[in-house]
């Protein structure tokens, strides 16, 4: 963890090393997807079976290719009562607010007469990758599935690797919640490259979703432009503005909360009070030896950790604007100011009551996020994701002639003679 | 050019083999891409002033960096009338549209009492690239600078190639009437890495868009994620549905207005009359040999043309939603029930006298729209290309009361303890 205040005579320094870090492991797996995705584009389903062998130590002959629905349904029966509802009550929220994204179509007719407008329409199929292992959550596949539901895709195919045949009963749990039909046990970047090329068994889909590791995510990278994809994802992240009259132990919480993600993840805490620093610090270091996953979290806040001190804490905005954080976190009494003030932010959470893990599982918006400073040009998953614009064009007879004559000029200045006679005709020329 | 009727015995199979045919060169240029980016990255404008040297043969310190805006002013000033009415009628129709793409912000408190909702901000600065040469036509500038300046984009940083130090007068014209200030006489992958990565003189910025050839399609494809890119572009299209009451003539023109663009352009025509298709057919040929994009033209119509016979011309909807064509022109009388069955395509033009050339240049919505099948996931260029969505979240006292309890079961189902801490403390446990 490091300390900085804007008082150092170094601040602007050291604080552009830390928004120009890179916590990305410079994996070189370029090489290794494009092997892997040509052989599943040339072989198809003789290259996952392969595939699934050498890295998940199964045979798809042996243990089936698919997870059937009535495994998920079991699941999803077996679950203790109050983790049901919990899920139920995630997966209702998810939706609502979600379905509030679906675009509206427009179809008007203009001073000219020219009929002009945009309409939306779903993709037919999309993918989802759910990892297996540590990082395979329920949550992250609601918030990947529902908004693909609520765009009206007609199908969802899902692709999860089963190591050593290994299924998590959670995720097959929510797979049964939302409705998905089709599971493949299939991982890695073959696992993408058979979503995006379609194998005999498995049908290509239109848009790939889904969080994994560094050989999926170069392959989505890869297919980008093959296939839709949702984003480049990074390492998670939290920045929590906070005053001195939070619980030191609220705010640690939070803080960790994003550590214990990964090693690679970063907290980072703006406050004006150092006393109040000092008993986060604390707080942090006394709150991580008892965490099941605190090895984790040491690993991320010793390394990747910040509290930056400022002197007022609306000073603090452009400072969270140049690191453009997934996750923003105002405790504070009336975090309007910097919620009007602050321009980069993937999700931003407001006021002392509203820990971002809340958003994690059951606020309602998506928890799929533009990490690594993406947020200054990216936004979270949503429906639109899932769906497309077609723009339309009406012209009728007398509006061709108000605006025909205009284009054939343009036409004919950018040398495309083609363009120009394809209107001049229609004006009788 | 080739002909299928859907009565051939193999059509689905010559059918199959036009869905999947590659305009695309497989031009092998990522390594040296890859070099360039390297290169500008860690030399910034150095690199840039040699490899201008090299590819554009003129020397940016003798030439100057920029263009003016004075010369910007003069080109504007210094044309003719008609066509700079043209491109004025242009720019305010193509913003008058693009100004109803502006998304809607949300805010609401749901009924467990929970504030929710997002908001859209434009990115800071917006990169645009304009080709040289042959390519460079000022209604591209105008299509992709326009939504960005209706976004809100505070800075458009255009780069263009001057090979020999020469510029395109039209399009320096455009960049004035749109009110583009900052122009840099660089081009190619190395103009796509200055604006992602930043130099001393160029200042880094957050989307890039534009066309460009092969290396600057590919370095926008390498930096997507470092940068929003507007999408991965390809070859362009038309395909037109025509009935036998059409006049040949104006549809071999529509035909010819995408195949003039280049070899690999693509026009296909449908139609459900076998004497029409010759006479369209007969109708190229003799248009073909009057035109200046003659040479061109023929490539194209040769190589990637398409003439394919229906029963009905309803039948065709299926096979379009195949193609998914950038370009969709339905010059029949009644264009409505194909308008409805058509699922996938960039744009669509809606009867008689709604010749595609009128959507390239004044219609209104965007000309920079999906190509090579990519309709089916994904959408033309628009002000939400330009801005983003940033989720928020508001949780008091009792809302988290409500929710809290699922929160934790959750986080602790998923093994995240540190999520579920920062939950529970706030619920008092």
């Amino acid at each position: 963890m490091i300390r900085l205040s804007v008082r150092d005579p170094e601040f602007a320094a050291r604080f552009d090393t830390l928004v120009n870090a890179r916590r990305e492991a410079d994996a070189n797996v370029s090489f290794d997807v494009l092997a892997i995705l040509s052989r599943v584009r040339a072989e198809g389903d003789t290259a996952l079976r392969d595939y699934t062998q050498a890295f998940d130590g199964h045979d798809l002959e042996a243990s089936g290719w698919r997870i059937d629905t009535a495994e998920c349904r079991a699941a999803l029966e077996g679950l203790a009562p109050d983790l049901r509802r919990a899920l139920e009550l995630a997966a209702e929220r998810i939706t609502a607010y979600h379905e509030k994204q679906r675009p509206a179509d427009r179809d008007e007719v203009d001073a000219t007469g020219v009929r002009i407008g945009a309409r939306w329409r779903p993709v037919e199929a999309a993918g989802l990758y759910v990892p297996g292992g540590r990082a395979a959550y329920p949550s992250s596949l609601l918030m990947n599935a529902i908004p693909a539901k609520v765009a009206g895709v007609e199908r969802l195919a899902m692709v999860t690797p089963t190591p050593r045949g290994e299924v998590n009963p959670l995720v097959l749990a929510a797979a049964a919640l939302v409705g998905i039909e089709e599971i493949w046990r299939v991982g890695g970047a073959q696992a993408i490259g058979a979503l995006a090329y379609g194998t005999r068994r498995i049908a290509p889909v239109d848009v790939i979703v889904g969080p994994g590791n560094a050989w999926v995510a170069e392959a989505k990278r890869q297919l980008y432009g093959v296939v839709g994809i949702d984003m480049v994802a990074g390492p998670s992240e939290i920045l929590v503005v906070a005053d001195a009259d939070n619980d030191p132990d609220w705010i640690a919480a939070d803080l960790l909360s994003q550590a214990e993600h990964d090693p690679t993840s970063q907290s980072i805490l703006f406050t004006d009070d150092a006393a109040f620093a000092d008993a986060v610090a604390a707080a942090v270091d006394r709150q991580i030896a008892t965490l099941a996953t605190g090895a984790t979290a040491r690993a991320s806040w010793d390394a990747n950790g910040a509290i930056i001190l400022v002197e007022r804490l609306i000073d603090a905005a452009p400072l969270i604007d140049r690191l453009a954080p997934e996750h923003l976190e105002l405790a504070v009494t009336d975090p309007e100011p910097l919620f009007a003030a602050v321009r980069h932010a993937g999700s931003i959470f407001l006021g002392r009551h509203t820990p971002e893990a809340i958003g994690d599982y059951l606020g309602g918006p998506n928890h799929v996020l533009p990490t690594g400073r993406r947020a200054r040009f990216s936004s979270g998953l949503s429906v639109l994701d899932f769906m497309k614009r077609t723009s339309f064009l009406g012209c009728s007879a007398p509006s061709l002639e108000k605006l025909g004559p205009a284009a054939v000029a343009l036409a004919e200045a950018e040398g495309l003679p083609a363009h120009a006679r394809s209107v001049a005709l229609r004006l009788g020329q």
